[in-house]
């Protein structure tokens, strides 16, 4: 130890790759690469929504997300309190993503002095009222100062029982593919904030005319987690063969679920499900709806697949729309435009460590 | 939803108290404070090292730690290596602290662009090993960018049989008050860094010389928690009343204790546990070692009570120290000097919202 410690007291790395070139999901895939399992109650490490802990029969699911201040929230356009009840939405979120309830969260808060008391009770109100919604416990936390800005990082443990609890790589071919709610509003949403935060600086004395955008705005600022399908989904004896939750755009989890399960997929342009204020808006900003739903984040509706047996159940089923449906793996994954010709499906989803509008804009 | 957005859109905040009035520890407390638990399976909420969760019998314990660089690390005298291993470690401490076996933990990762993948890997190398060593699974994770420094938050989830979980409030008056290891080490590894730091940063040509100071920087930049206090005491058949990590220093968790207990207790000056470095150091900087060892933090020592029935099987046993005993909650908690004076004991514990060590070395 005590030589190990003299080398690297003043350490100068002499090797340097830059975060961006692995981006936020290669770096906790190269990190978690090859990692083993070790204790029996573990049934599944890190490469889904939530960790799977078998405690006594009963299945335990496990997930923490981090979210940081400048990177995925911004304090002029984001009232504490909804940044509070967004950070454990997106955490419930991810249960509900494989079939199962959340059930406790522990919350950490790192946070500079900036911050008043008041404004963190504000933010942990907004936890709470999640909290009080969704039925999930805060069994714990840890509070530390940070030297500037907000983390927020929150474990989320649900449960499942053993025969429902669905992963991403269970999808079969001439599966259907499923989405529920609308796509883009959350993206549109976080578009127009960031048009009203640009004229505010250039006019602090402006005041925000936001009438016209109170559905978008609502899907960025105060998102809901999907617990209704997962009940619904039970009452209806449905087990889907895959699913993911749509937090960073659903071509980027369309293609973790084809990846995950060696499969392929087409989906139709013309039943991405998009709200007529989202379209109205991401025409304001000249991008083409379905550009927006295909590759907006944080709508946090549910992608799934069922088999074609359970057609005739989920046809007609309010809010749950059939995109398209499970290939061959060799087929690749298409996008059919209206006019019949196909594409390729392209991640661009959202990668915090490069220029995130942007790239979500192209 | 749309008003209350265009209310805080721009939110000034008109009452201010600043996170030092609180304290860390004042912060979550005040944060938690008449939560109520929704769930049949959340025995235990945020009130002690971990929630303690029932699923199917068996008790789930759940812990989460946030350490913040600037405020728990120093880049400059900790290698990234030996921090991953501590983040680790210190959350394992939370969980054999309740008498329970940790087995999974998630990592979450907040890091500036400042950081290379090799520096990031060094970290998770660092969390690996203390893994392989305790036998813990890494099941989930985030990694986010952060605008600056690194923030690791790492969650535990931990095993306990449903008769031998030990809180903190089960301390029953002559119960006698043991320690394991040896204090202050932690916090004299710490005041050699700090000097070493501040040496470096007047002459960046000189070479430390660390050789006589390697086990108080092993305490500081390398600890262990101890699994094999747990697994001795199933052993042996003892279960503590009462049980406590020793991360904020002596005092201030023998002040949990009988607080939760309503108790008091008279702990022995003379029988406080101390390495013969760390006396030595210490003295080198002019600090009694025994303040040092009620006020240094970061040891990850384990302080529990026992009956007095346990007595014949403790007493030998190497590495467990009888250091008072347990009074009634009028007696207060009293200090006792080798002169048989008595004094009232106080937390002057880490506190990261304000100057940490100035405080400590009062």
């Amino acid at each position: 130890m005590h030589s190990e410690t003299n080398q690297t007291l003043f350490l100068i790395m002499e090797q340097r790759t830059e975060l961006s070139a692995l981006g936020e999901f290669g770096l906790i895939k190269h990190l978690t690469e090859g990692l083993e399992m070790k204790n029996e109650s573990t049934l599944l490490g890190p490469c889904d929504d939530c960790a799977v802990l078998d405690y006594n029969g009963k299945l335990t699911l496990v997930s923490t997300d981090a979210m940081a201040e400048g990177v995925h929230f911004d304090m002029v356009y984001t009232p504490l309190k909804h940044l509070g009840y967004k950070a454990a939405v997106s955490n419930f979120s991810d249960i509900y993503a494989m079939n199962g309830s959340p059930k406790q969260i522990t919350v950490a808060l790192s946070v500079s002095n900036r911050y008043s008391v008041e404004a963190i009770e504000q933010l942990y109100e907004g936890i709470k009222l999640a909290c009080e919604k969704y039925g999930v416990d805060i069994v714990g936390g840890d509070t530390t100062s940070s030297t500037s800005g907000m983390v927020i990082t929150i474990t989320v443990i649900g449960q499942g029982e053993k025969d429902s609890v669905v992963r991403r790589n269970g999808a079969k071919e001439n599966d259907l593919i499923c989405v529920t709610g609308d796509l883009g509003g959350a993206y549109a949403g976080l578009l127009v904030l960031q048009r009203e935060k640009a004229t505010w600086l250039a006019d602090p004395n402006m005041q925000p005319d936001l009438d016209t955008y109170d559905y978008v705005l609502e899907r960025q600022l105060k998102p809901e987690a999907q617990k209704w399908l997962v009940d619904w989904l039970e009452e209806n004896h449905i087990v889907p063969t895959s699913m993911i939750d749509i937090s960073d755009g659903l071509a980027s989890e369309v293609l973790h679920i084809c990846k995950q399960s060696r499969k392929g997929c087409e989906i139709y342009m013309d039943k991405l499900p998009i709200d007529y204020q989202t379209e109205r808006i991401l025409e304001e900003f000249k991008i083409p709806a379905q550009t927006g739903a295909l590759n907006g984040g944080e709508d946090y509706e549910i992608l799934f697949t069922v088999s074609q047996k359970d057609y005739p159940k989920i046809k007609d089923k309010e809010n749950i729309h059939i995109i398209g449906y499970i290939t061959d793996e060799a087929s690749g994954c298409k996008l059919v435009t209206p006019q019949n010709t196909t594409m390729d499906i392209k991640a661009q989803g959202f990668n915090h460590y490069s220029d995130t509008v942007k790239k979500a804009e192209q």
